[in-house]
């Protein structure tokens, strides 16, 4: 997916909301769990609930591979059953030397037909660029990270500038705005100033949001640009809402909430 | 496996050696294309014919990965062939928020019962101690890679240190060296002989030997310690040394070459 059709999918929907499909069997509703693949008709309906209101999904791979062979095989069908007016992240944080970055590429970009995938920075640009060969595919590059242990290295100070930020300085000429975005944690809104500063036009992904704590307020006002150049994930909060029969109407309500929230503060750009 | 269990094996088979299987289709041998699961097949004479020079195995996940499902069924029909007094390293370069790594531990621990996982440091404590909480298992944490892109940051300066160095003296209070190993690029042997001196006794796995150039003397005479200390990767340089119906001969000639060259060194220490 282009960028232009990105922001078109933003605009057309009023919401840059992006749904984590963090899918794990023992939070599955148990009326589901007699199903073939519970996996799958979870996404789906989560799916469903929520198409109106987001404008990308991110299964985070570990849940599936989690699974074996099996969670393999819902991860695919879930790609699969995803419309292509959607912007799909596999959320895989690879990277390897190049030739194994091409494997990882053919994996998620041939064989699944991901828009986008998330790589850890740590092996530089040779680890990246492979990614980047695919005509109108992305790679989200780990910036700042949401969790604790992202104040172990990607803030040490190198040369009176942060890693994170040398890490984007340095990465933004492997690729451009149209094939590049950046992974900006939720919990701190004054670096997501500082990152829209480094990058002003390039789309941000941020997680954090819900469970992890973020604000969406305060996102909004630090990392806004013209295009709305954020995507905002929020993964537990939506499709773990309600663990009952009812969760994916819960799921949908949960959506439709962000996407509310969304729409007042596009009006703004 | 425990670290003692390690060096017993090595001090058996007088050898450090691990075999990289890096199985890619359009490599293997033609007359293998016919049976059910090629790359089995091939891994699987591959291990037999290196069995007894070999303490370790590395199938990079990347190559299994580009081939769907399918490569997945391959990859845990490997796992469960290799025989368990071998060292076995899930390369997979993962690493994520907390509850994300416990899900690729599941994957490479619980479901497919590898020894060991390459994990990348860039979101810090928390994406790798999940891993650690598995008992008789281990992190190898990526320090410094062979490939060029490795230049682009983790030779950067942090107050004096480079951030490889900083990355293993932060990582080690996380583990012991009986549950953390580092990765270290054979193209840089002085490199090497500074982290042998930051962590004298872990273990390293040294990737970089042959295809990519290392040199198996000067690594040794830099990074070997009192218990050996080193696992030293080849893989294109054994798996694919004859394309023909003699592949599996010409694997085992290279690795029984490199065992022998690896047992003059092992009676130094």
């Amino acid at each position: 997916m282009k960028k232009a059709e990105l922001f078109d999918q933003i605009e057309k929907k009023a919401s840059f909301l992006c749904v984590g499909l963090d899918t794990v069997m023992h939070r599955i509703p148990k009326h589901l769990l007699s199903e073939k693949d519970p996996i799958f008709e979870f996404n789906k309906q989560i799916i469903d609930a929520t198409i109106d209101f987001a404008v990308a999904y991110k299964p985070n791979i570990a849940f599936y591979e989690a699974e074996g062979v099996k969670g393999w095989e819902s991860l695919q069908k879930t790609i699969e059953y995803l419309p292509k007016n959607v912007f799909t992240i596999a959320d895989a944080k690879r990277g390897d030397i190049g030739n194994t970055s091409e494997r990882y590429a053919k994996a998620f970009f041939d064989l699944m037909n991901f828009d986008s995938i998330t790589v850890s920075p740590y092996m530089g640009s040779d680890s990246v660029k492979p990614f980047l060969a695919f005509e109108g595919k992305w790679v989200i590059l780990l910036a700042v990270t949401s969790n604790e242990g992202g104040m172990d290295f990607q803030y040490l100070d190198i040369s009176g500038q942060k890693l994170y930020k040398k890490v984007i300085r340095t990465s933004a000429a492997w690729g451009s705005d149209e094939n590049m975005m950046y992974v900006v944690g939720a919990t701190h809104p004054e670096i997501l100033k500082e990152v829209r500063k480094t990058v002003p036009d390039h789309f941000l992904l941020i997680p954090g949001i819900g469970a992890q704590g973020g604000d969406l307020k305060a996102v909004c006002e630090s990392g806004l640009n013209k295009n709305c150049g954020l995507l905002v994930n929020s993964s537990r909060g939506i499709i773990y809402a309600d663990g009952s029969k009812n969760f994916a109407k819960e799921a949908s309500l949960q959506a439709e909430k962000i996407q509310k929230q969304m729409a007042e503060t596009l009006q703004s750009i």
